[in-house]
């Protein structure tokens, strides 16, 4: 028995989130019955974190425990042989024994897509958000600034458990800009529940003005709320867990 | 009465190709159901060409007669309320009387993407094609340059009625690379039925060495047939189609 380390990428759009629940196809049931046609026969596959219904990933990171013999590459392709067209797992590699997706994470990225238009678009629809009017710049990039270094995100969104922490450490924020799409890239040590999809939300509500930038930081100092709202789910994606080189060796185990 | 030309973006993946066909969703069928419900009583609306299964389109043009007294403005706006999410009027104008937007057509421009990747990619494969292995770059383009002038494309395609012309103008044949993705664009007059399909199929396996250039040209000059084969319909979209001044005019009729 040996554990493995997934890499996977899917289109959210058919899927009922990451997790696992009744009746439901998410990805982690998706993932298992693929699993088990191999000879899995593990209770539950462990996950980097929870992605909602309609949220993408090119880069989220599975665990389980298996008795294979025939190599990591071997197992990638009987895994992709037995998954449908809007899942595929682009990498696999034996692990220690002690890792976990979730607890042994650095840091993960995500990315946001926005396209500014008056009307929506079929072809960009699945994998954006639409916002109009258009929005000011140096507003949103001025916002992108304010996310940095560690903060409470509480006004941003819910720890795992109730009465958790909301303090995380984002590392890196920033807004990219082509044509009339936008792109916004975020990397933090961990993130509350739709944090992300808030995040958005409340810099482009500064962005189109709505929002003061002074309350946004308002937010972050604890002193005041903000008004609610999310980003849709459509123009998210996971796209990278890191870890440390120790927590993946094999020898550890 | 006035004529009406629409401009028209879709998701060409749950549309059984773009002309009506008893009992399936096509882009004609929903397109008359939007207008039916804003009292057009016309008997069949006319479209600048047909896409198949899967075929995207950013610019496809339509035209139907109709007493509409609104304006433009709010006939685009009735129909894009009643038209489901992966289909879009993106432009409406009056047009002559005699406009027709397939035989007024000047030129009409494609898209298709590929890219090269050893393993399936499930955020791209909606708009995509997957080629691997990777192509040579200069076989590719030297491929599209053989393409552009008039030329009799019967091995890339058959004509719309049995026994009619196969000779076409092409008049831009390009690629161009950005990372792993090829995008070829091509217009011409007219398009053979799945000629840019087959023109990509025949380019990408030149790309690939799997065909001479020296048989691309040979099939060109009448002289030599080619592999059957299609690029699937995933990677292809109607961009554009060009019609001359008077053609559009609201004054002509």
């Amino acid at each position: 028995m040996a554990r493995y380390q997934l890499i996977i990428a899917y289109d959210g759009t058919c899927f009922a989130g990451s997790q696992r629940q009744a009746k439901l196809r998410t990805v982690q049931s998706v993932l298992e019955l693929a699993l088990q046609k191999t000879g899995w026969q593990g209770r539950s596959l462990l996950l980097s974190g929870r992605t909602d219904t309609g949220v993408h990933a090119s880069g989220q990171v599975a665990a389980l425990d298996l008795d294979w013999v025939h190599g990591s590459e071997a197992l990638q392709k009987a895994l992709n042989a037995r998954l449908p067209a809007d899942i595929v797992v682009c990498a696999v590699k034996e692990v220690s024994a002690r890792f976990h997706p979730r607890f042994d994470a650095l840091w993960r990225s995500y990315r946001y897509q926005i396209y500014c238009q008056p009307l929506r678009d079929p072809l960009r629809d699945r994998y954006a958000w639409r916002v109009w009017p258009p929005m000011q710049g140096d507003l949103l990039q001025s916002a992108a600034r304010l996310l940095p270094g560690e903060n409470d995100f509480a006004a941003f969104g819910s720890p795992p458990r109730a009465g958790g922490s909301t303090v995380r450490t984002v590392l890196q924020s920033e807004w990219r800009q082509t044509d009339d799409m936008w792109v916004f890239t975020v990397k933090a040590n961990a993130f509350l529940y739709r944090m992300v999809r808030r995040m958005v939300y409340v810099q482009v509500a500064v962005g189109l003005g709505r929002i003061e930038l002074d309350s946004m930081q308002a937010a972050l100092d604890g002193t005041d709320g903000l008004p609610a709202g999310l980003a849709p789910p459509t123009g998210l994606s996971l796209v990278e867990v890191q870890y440390s080189f120790d927590d993946v060796l094999v020898s550890k185990k």
